[in-house]
């Protein structure tokens, strides 16, 4: 691994800024390696996008921006639409069930296509954790950071009485993406 | 106000990411203005040392690092060695009680020295408020958000239950500031 370059994006409220903080933190503090968390606010977050970038890194990050991730999750159409084009080739990307994909970006990239947010409402049980069940499909797609990194920084994060909740929230993504990791 | 780069550095647990997050979405989702939030994790993470940088202007940020900022909160000796040097000439330091600051320093930029841990602690009844006190404060000295812009952030981010404790710790820190405000 030398340097990946990661977006979370979607809408206010799903958790999008302290999922990218938990996965810097998964990275940097529990799995050795440098990470970069960055939240770019213009007038897109007052109509309620929101955007969370994380670079990690085995070596030190002189460079902190993103100008072509290696990994896109865009938890809605908007996002989808408005960083899909930058992705890198051959590079993934996550998008929650129902975001379409422009068909020509489909053909250089690894697209996920993932129920994240009905996992999160009806089989976590808590729409809130639709951040975690992302974390859970990322990482157990790319393994960007190992299960067990992501598992302590989530924990750490969390508000005290969620632990449980957000733990099963973490198993039903990384579940949910075992069970697509065959069918784009 | 154009561009405002502000430095808030302590240590794990004293909530200097979420104070940092909280400052930027005062100010662009209830202030309109835009901003940027950063973290970079190194090694210094695993040691225990967190650092939060927030760039603040009434104009698109093209460039979101710091070099020199002209805000530095410091909640610990080895956060205002660290970063003391490289605030701007005429910059201001706020620093915890008991930290130290090189004498040369003091000459080029104004230091407010307030007991934010003791104030988090022993006024408000809780350690992990010190973030909370930190951001009254340092709104209340630099006035680079509004205190209304504050309160909204905050209480978006706090866990739910603990908003009355967050708005007293806010107002403490606000008091603390006013009161300290002509002596350096």
């Amino acid at each position: 691994m030398k340097r990946s370059e990661i977006i979370i994006s979607g809408s206010g409220g799903q958790g999008v800024v302290l999922g990218g903080i938990i996965l810097a933190e998964a990275a940097a503090i529990y799995d050795d390696l440098n990470a970069t968390h960055n939240q770019s606010y213009g007038p897109e977050a007052r109509g309620g996008a929101s955007k969370s970038e994380v670079i990690i890194s085995d070596k030190t990050i002189h460079f902190p921006e993103i100008e072509h991730p290696d990994i896109l999750v865009a938890l809605t159409q908007e996002a989808a639409r408005k960083y899909g084009g930058a992705v890198k080739s051959r590079g993934i990307m996550i998008v929650d069930a129902g975001v379409e994909i422009d068909e020509a970006l489909g053909s250089s990239i690894r697209v996920y296509r993932l129920p994240i947010a009905k996992t999160a409402t009806e089989v976590v049980g808590k729409e809130m954790t639709i951040n975690m069940v992302t974390l859970g499909a990322l990482v157990a797609i790319t393994g960007i950071v190992s299960e067990q990194a992501l598992e302590k920084a989530a924990l750490a994060r969390v508000p005290e009485g969620t632990e449980e909740l957000n733990k099963k929230a973490l198993a039903e993504g990384s579940t949910l993406a075992g069970s697509h990791k065959h069918r784009a």
